[in-house]
C-alpha cells in the first residue's frame, strides 16, 4: 500500500473546513489533527485530533505537511518551528508571506522543504505555479489585477445599482462578503499583500510591503461611478506591479494599489462581483489573463489541496519541486508614487465664477499637464459647478502640486482624484 | 559548471524559429541541431547543425530533449524513436497528440521520459500544467473554450464590420491568420484536436477524436451575426467537453466543436480576434477562465520553452514530473450529437402564406420542442419571409426530425441552425 501523506492544519475557519471536506474524499491523504483558537466551537467537520496549541501540530512527528489557513502574522513562529522540523508548508496567508516571505523561504531552503501558497493570491485561480513553470521563459513587464473580491463586489454593486459606497458596504457585510471591520479589504491592505507576493515571483526581487503605495475605495462616490460610466469607464480597485520605464533600470519597480478608471474596452473591466483576475504582460507570451473566484471556502480549498497534491506527487523525489522556490536575495528599487506617471480623472467643484475653466486650464499648462478632456456638468443646487478633467500622462508630483495651487484660492476644490488605467 | 540541457528541434517554421530565438537568451540550454524539410531555405535563425533527416535528431545521443514543432502525424515514428532513445519530448503537435497521444504516453512511461505539450492547446496560455497541478483536486464537469484563433478572428471581423464570411476569410489570409487552404481551421479540425487533448486530462479518459462532433463556421452569414447581435448574442466557434447529465454515468462525455450563439453577458463572448480562452467548471474551484494569445511565433515559444525549463528543473531527479503523465487507460463513452440536449437558433425562410408561424409552432409542439422566441422579420424582396426561432432545451434528434418534416412541405426552408450556449 502506498504511504499516506499526513497533514496537520492550523485554523479551521471557512477555508480550513473547506480543506477538510475536500481532503476527506482523497484516500491517499490523511489529516492528523488541527489547531484552532477555540476548541469548543461547533464546526461542520471533524478531525481526529484538535488542540488550541499550534506548536503541537508544528512539533508533531507524524505530520508531513503543515497547512496554515489561520491568517495573520501571529503564526510566523509556528511555521518556522514546522519548517525546522522538516515539514513542508502549504499556506493561504498573504500577509505573512508579504511581510516575512523571504525569511521563511530562506529557512525552507536550509531545511530542504517547500512552501507552496497558490491559495494566498486570487483564491481558486492557478497563478503562482503557472508563473513559476509554464510562463518561466518570460521577461515580464507588468502584473496587474483585481485581487480583492470584497471591494470588487462593492464597486460592482455601486455601478449596477447606482448606490453609495456606504450602502454597498452594508450589503456586502450582510452577505458575508465583507467583515464587520472592513478595513483590510476596503483600504487595500489585502490587495497590497497579494501584489507584493506576485511582484516577488514575477520580477524575482524581494519586495518591501510597506513601501507599496496603497489607497482604498472609500472615497469613490456614486457620482464618480456615473461620470466614469458616461465617459466609457468603470472604476476598479487595481493592484499592479510594473517595470518603471522612465529610467533604464530593470530593478526599479512601480508597485501600488488604488482605484482606477478602467476603459470598458479593457477585458479587466468585465470582471464583476467577487471574481478576481490577474493580467500578465511580458515577452514572449505577450498578454495572458486568469480569472475566477478570488475567495470562498471551496475555491480556496481547491488551491490548498492542489498544493498538497503537488507535494504528494513529488515527495518521493529528493529534488522536491525545485521550480517553486524563491531564492532571490536582491531587493527591488521601489519607486515612490510621486515619481510615477499616470493619466488622472479629477472631479472639481468651483464657485460659479466666469473664467474657472480657463483658470484650471492655465494652471495645468503651467505645471506641464496636458488635458485630454474637460467638461462642466451644469450648476449644483448650492450654486457650485462640477467640472470633470481628464489629463494626459503626467507625474503624480506635478498633478499634486497643481491641485495644491488650485485649492489655495479657496474657490476651487478637488473632490476626487482617480488614476486612469 | 552546471550541465547544459541539450535540445534537438524538429521543424523550423514560425514557432520553431521563435523557440530558437527565446532559447538563445538562456545560458543553461544548448541547441544541438534541427531537422527541417528544406535545408536550403533562408531562415531568421541559425542552429549549429541542420539536417533534412528527423531521425538524425531522434537518434543523436547528445540530445536530451526533442522539441517537435513540425506538426502533423507524419512525425509519429520519429517521436517514438526519440522516446525509445530516452529523450524527453516537448511538442506543440495537437493532431498527433489527439490521434496518437495514448500510444506515445504509454511508450514514454515505459522509457521513463515525459511528454510535455503546453503549446499544443491555446498557444501561450498555461492550461495543461495548471489542470494537472494546481487544479488537480477538482472534479470537473466541463471544459469549454475558444481554441482556434483563425476562426475567432474571422467571426470578430464579421461581427464588427458586418462583412461576409468569405470577405473576412480573405482578410485573414492576407494578414497571415489563415492558411491558403483554411480547412483545418474553418471546418473545426484544429479546435477538435485541442478539445480532445483537454478532455483527456480534464476527465482522465482516453478520447477517440473521430467520434467528436465537428461543424465549422463556413455557413455563418452576416445576417446570422446581425440577428444574433440584436438578440443579445455573439456567434463563436466553441469547443467543449462536458459530463453528459441525462444518465448518471460519469464516463459519458459530450464532446464537440461547433458555432454557438453566446450571450453577451457570458465573459467568453468578449474574447476577440485571435485570442483564445479556456473555461473550466468543477468542484471545488467553481469556474476559472484563462485567456491569451492562441498562436503566434512568440506566445507559442513561451509555452514550449516553459516546458523545456520544467524538464531542466526536474531532470536531476529520478522522479521526473510525476504529475504530468497520462496513465489512464479507460476510454470515455462519447455520446453522439443526436443524444445531446441544446437550445437552438433557427433561421427560416418561408413563402409568405398566412399560418406559417402557426405551422412552425404546431410542429415544434408535436416534437416536444418548446419555443422561447419566434419573430417574423418582414418580407424579403423575393416575397419570402424570414422567421427566427429560439427553442428551449431539446434533443438534437428531435430538432432534426422537426426540421425534416418542416422542410418536407417544400414551402419552408431552414437556412441555418445554430446551437445556443
Amino acid at each position: 500500500m502506498e504511504n499516506k501523506l499526513k497533514i496537520g492544519i492550523i485554523g479551521l475557519g471557512t477555508v480550513g473546513q473547506g480543506v477538510v471536506k475536500v481532503l476527506s474524499k482523497l484516500s491517499d491523504i490523511e489529516i492528523v489533527g488541527a489547531a484552532v483558537k477555540n476548541t469548543s466551537k461547533k464546526r461542520d467537520v471533524e478531525v481526529p485530533y484538535i488542540t488550541s496549541d499550534a506548536y503541537e501540530i508544528a512539533n508533531n512527528p507524524e505530520v508531513d505537511v503543515l497547512v496554515e489557513v489561520a491568517g495573520g502574522c501571529g503564526v510566523l513562529d509556528v511555521l518556522k518551528t514546522a519548517i525546522k522540523n522538516k515539514k513542508h508548508i502549504v499556506t493561504a496567508n498573504k500577509e505573512l508571506l508579504a511581510r516575512h516571505g523571504s525569511e521563511l523561504f530562506d529557512l525552507a531552503r536550509e531545511n530542504n522543504v517547500v512552501i507552496l501558497y497558490e491559495a494566498a493570491v486570487a483564491g481558486g485561480i492557478p497563478i503562482i505555479l503557472p508563473i513559476k513553470t509554464s510562463l518561466k521563459a518570460n521577461n515580464f513587464t507588468s502584473v496587474a489585477g483585481i485581487l480583492n473580491g470584497t471591494t470588487n463586489y462593492i464597486l460592482t454593486k455601486m455601478e449596477e445599482d447606482n448606490l453609495s459606497y456606504e450602502d454597498c458596504l452594508k450589503k456586502a457585510q450582510e452577505l458575508g462578503y465583507a467583515e464587520t471591520d472592513p478595513t483590510g479589504d476596503v483600504e487595500g491592505y489585502d490587495a497590497m499583500y497579494k501584489i507584493a507576493i506576485l511582484a516577488n515571483i514575477v520580477f524575482n526581487k524581494r519586495i518591501v510591503v510597506d513601501k507599496i503605495f496603497r489607497e482604498g475605495i472609500t472615497k469613490i462616490t456614486a457620482l464618480d461611478m456615473q461620470i466614469a460610466d458616461e465617459m466609457g469607464y468603470k472604476i476598479k480597485l487595481i493592484a499592479q506591479a510594473k517595470k518603471y520605464n522612465k529610467k533604464q533600470d530593470d530593478n526599479m519597480l512601480d508597485i501600488r494599489v488604488h482605484p482606477m478608471l478602467v476603459s470598458k474596452t479593457n477585458s479587466i473591466s468585465d470582471i464583476k462581483n467577487a471574481t478576481n483576475a490577474v493580467l500578465l504582460n511580458g515577452f514572449p507570451v505577450d498578454r495572458v489573463m486568469f480569472a475566477g473566484p478570488g475567495a470562498g471556502e471551496f475555491p480556496t480549498a481547491s488551491s490548498v489541496v492542489g498544493d498538497i497534491l503537488s507535494i504528494k506527487a513529488e515527495i518521493s523525489s529528493n529534488n522536491i519541486l525545485p521550480m517553486t522556490v524563491c531564492y532571490h536575495k536582491e531587493y527591488a528599487n521601489q519607486v515612490s508614487i510621486d515619481e510615477t506617471v499616470n493619466c488622472y480623472y479629477l472631479r472639481i467643484t468651483a464657485s460659479n465664477h466666469p473664467g474657472t475653466i480657463g483658470k484650471i486650464g492655465t494652471l495645468c499648462g503651467n505645471f506641464g499637464i496636458n488635458l485630454s478632456f474637460i467638461i462642466q456638468r451644469g450648476i449644483n443646487s448650492d450654486g457650485h459647478a462640477t467640472i470633470i478633467v481628464l489629463t494626459e500622462e503626467c507625474y503624480e508630483k506635478s498633478v499634486n502640486s497643481m491641485i495644491a495651487e488650485l485649492e489655495s484660492t479657496g474657490e476651487i476644490k478637488i473632490e476626487n482624484k482617480i488614476r486612469v488605467m
